[in-house]
């Protein structure tokens, strides 16, 4: 399978590694390929300057945002979420249109502040925003609710844990499920939600796993949604 | 210890029932205690009318919102969250200074439709409105994150899960984790977010959980924080 990941930092980095790494053809999109691979240093977050990287990771492409997403059957948002509207627009309705659009994004709002809020919020979210904006793509949200490595590598975080899906398309959702359990993720371990509004709900599990990740003290960490049975909750 | 438990509906019958049983004094608080007796039928959530309730709990005694907070040593705040500040306002400052205020509520808002949105929400929360509105009371934020007969008996969900404890005072979240862990509560299942403001996040748990509720189908359910070693997190 063909991958677009538009978004350089760690998480488009690291789910084109993983993408790479499962025999897919994966290439990450960018604004301006030759900017990207000019800079030195390490970025705001710590990542080390996109050229070492992809020097480590020669399968993974670099190229435009529509480029990248021309190439591709399946297209992953890996832009910050204040970004990804214009990332996606820059890779152009046409190339997204028909295809499966998994967002990974959060809509974080640092204008109050750390930590920071969630710009849409409530009464909408990211994943309805772009749905919205590209209404000829199949856009599924899913593993916004944990770190990059998590996502990659569902094992890092011992015992049964969750990740949610949220979607209007049901064969984009099962491509994603499958692309998931590709990742280690079991079946059981993937909650589908319901349509792309759903994702007001994912998207709101980023205020609290923010505050974990201090009270924490590291990344490795997730949802589990423990459940009773039936019979237990005829009493509820 | 004594308590009253603010609101007549099926997380204030519950919890005040669990602290009856435990051989606490627990007095439930309304505004009007024989309107309260005088109805008959089921509420708006099919919960049986209080009378017919009290009758089957006899140890939980019922007085106005202010009598039930003057003559308690902990105040439960389980009325519904568009209705809390009222409700606490009719509780009276006065019979609240100096005492523990476990707040329980969720400010659902149905003026969108359903399932509910929140507000306040995201910059602000019900929790810290409450300790704003009332600072000579000791709030902490707990169990809101789950149905009520989940936190006052969390053995319904098999494993581990999590409840979530805020509060800028800290003797007061230490009394709170007793009380949890005397409902049946692993010391370890209980993180401590940090000051009221972290009401945020659990509060914002909410969404999710109400559209998890509609998957699952009953309310035996709960959030669990699954955790990886910090040395995988190195790697993270």
């Amino acid at each position: 399978m063909r991958y677009a990941v538009l978004g350089t930092g760690s998480v488009g980095r690291t789910l084109a590694a993983r993408l790479a790494g499962l025999g897919h053809e994966a290439v990450v999109g960018t604004r301006d390929p030759g900017a990207t691979l000019a800079r030195t240093g390490t970025d705001a977050y710590g990542n080390a300057p996109f050229a070492a990287w992809q020097s480590a990771h020669p399968g993974v492409a670099l190229a435009t945002f529509a480029d990248a997403a021309a190439g591709a059957e399946t297209v992953v948002n890996a832009s910050s979420g204040a970004a990804s509207l214009g990332v996606l627009t820059a890779a152009g309705a046409a190339n997204l249109a028909g295809k499966t659009l998994v967002d990974v994004a959060n809509p974080l709002d640092f204008s109050h502040g750390a930590p920071p809020a969630l710009d849409p919020v409530n009464t909408d979210s990211l994943g309805e925003q772009i749905q919205r904006a590209f209404p000829e793509a199949k856009v599924v949200k899913t593993l916004n609710t944990m770190n990059a490595a998590v996502m990659a590598d569902p094992a890092r975080v011992p015992g049964a844990h969750t990740v949610f899906v949220s979607g209007d398309d049901a064969d984009a959702k099962k491509a994603v499920t499958a692309l998931l359990e590709s990742f280690g993720w079991p079946s059981a371990s993937v909650i589908d939600l319901g349509g792309i509004a759903t994702a007001r709900g994912t998207e709101m599990l980023l205020p609290v796993w923010l505050r974990l990740y201090g009270v924490i003290g590291h990344p490795d960490f997730n949802f589990h949604i423990a459940r009773g049975g039936t019979a237990a909750a005829a009493g509820a």
